[in-house]
């Protein structure tokens, strides 16, 4: 892991580092009065890992906002760029999903299945990504069980990372239905918030409630709100700070 | 509105009162540091009204709990005993739903129209109640927006109740469907928090969901979580107190 630069902003230390080709940043509070901080932004407490969605990157303001509400509870929280994403080279296979995307857009057809194909091409290198990246981030932040939040490509990603690595101990995902995540969800266990646009223009409300139904999770609670796919609630940012106190605290 | 009784416990005053024959309970918080408190108990600040589900009263555990809760944030509280509940004299209406809600479970036949005809029934002299604490409430605690919570019968009064007064600013209802609360869901036009039980033994998954849908308002969540009708979550108590510091402070 290599730490390439570091700001403090607002009582928060922002540090852009990489792992591997991987770049990605950690936030965390620079306050002495983080519990249990030894050395500002290196305590050891609960970190919270960020997923972005399609055509977003590690510092997309929807992330950035996140990052600072969650480091303000107390976390360490940290977001690295999808493959084909903010600062890694764009491929062929971004080209070809962007194009068909918009072609099928267009024309009215349903893009379901092409977004899946997409996904599931994506996952398949990000959740290496992430298991990397969360073995160099405990190095620096601790041990301990950590949150992952993403929608839509964040939790396409995000659901079989969870499957395969036990130390993620919570999770707020959502805007993808079953079809669009290459994971079985029966293989999710943790404690999920689970959100769901109501009138997502993207997942069909159906088969989003289907995976909400299928997740083997013990506990976990679907918030629904109204409004097309990019228009979660801010106060969602809010819910989510607390599910993750509430969970791994 | 008669005040009967006072009693201040752990910084909450309880003052049991009658309105005509309508047995309830007014807590508020008895510090000084209430934000714009004149006297203790009786500043003006915004007011919550608690409907309790079937078969439960105005100091049942799951009511007192939430007025503790939204107390602790400064707002005052009341609850009211629904007709044929807690002290006031239960009626044939009651016994007739009782003996024929019992054989219903018993012989596994379906319970929706036999509880909506209830509902309806009881609703019909409850918005009225309602109405007259509220003229009364609003003569102690000031004028403003009030909020509601109910769930089950609770939402059952409290959707007609909420459609026919337009004093009432925000409310957390659920465990319903529509064919179970006699207003039609168009008539709900505030922002509305609306619980759903995913394994609700009484209430049909898919017919809730619709109930939300229907629901005119523009800003309305929709939390649901696995479990049984009597099992909504501890939390839910946290975030309907947010819910109303964000729509009524």
């Amino acid at each position: 892991m290599q730490f390439l630069s570091e700001s403090v902003d607002d009582g928060l230390i922002e540090r852009r580092f990489t792992v591997g080709d991987v770049p990605g940043i950690l936030w965390a509070p620079s306050a002495r009065s983080a519990p249990g901080a030894t050395e500002p932004g290196t305590a050891a407490r609960p970190l919270i890992l960020l997923g972005h969605g399609g055509g977003q990157h590690k510092a997309a303001p929807g992330i950035a906002a996140r990052a600072r509400r969650f480091a303000a509870d107390g976390f360490a929280v940290a977001a690295i760029d999808a493959p084909g994403h903010g600062d890694r080279p764009r491929t062929d296979r971004e080209r070809r999903f962007s194009e068909g995307f918009a072609e099928r857009m267009s024309a009215g057809e349903p893009v379901a299945e092409h977004v899946a194909a997409y996904h599931a091409e994506v996952a398949e290198h990000a959740v290496g990504d992430w298991k990397s990246v969360l073995d160099a981030l405990q190095e620096v932040v601790g041990e301990g069980d950590a949150g992952y939040w993403g929608v839509s490509l964040g939790a396409a990603i995000g659901l079989p990372f969870i499957a395969a690595d036990s130390r993620i101990g919570a999770a707020v995902v959502g805007l993808v239905a079953g079809d669009m995540v290459p994971v079985r969800a029966s293989r999710v266990t943790i404690p999920i918030e689970f959100l769901v646009q109501w009138d997502d223009e993207l997942v069909p409300r159906t088969a989003a409630l289907e995976l909400f139904d299928a997740l083997a999770s013990t506990e976990k609670t679907l918030h629904a709100n109204p409004g097309p796919h990019a228009a979660v609630p801010r106060f969602e940012i809010d819910s989510a700070a607390r599910f993750f106190l509430r969970h791994l605290s």
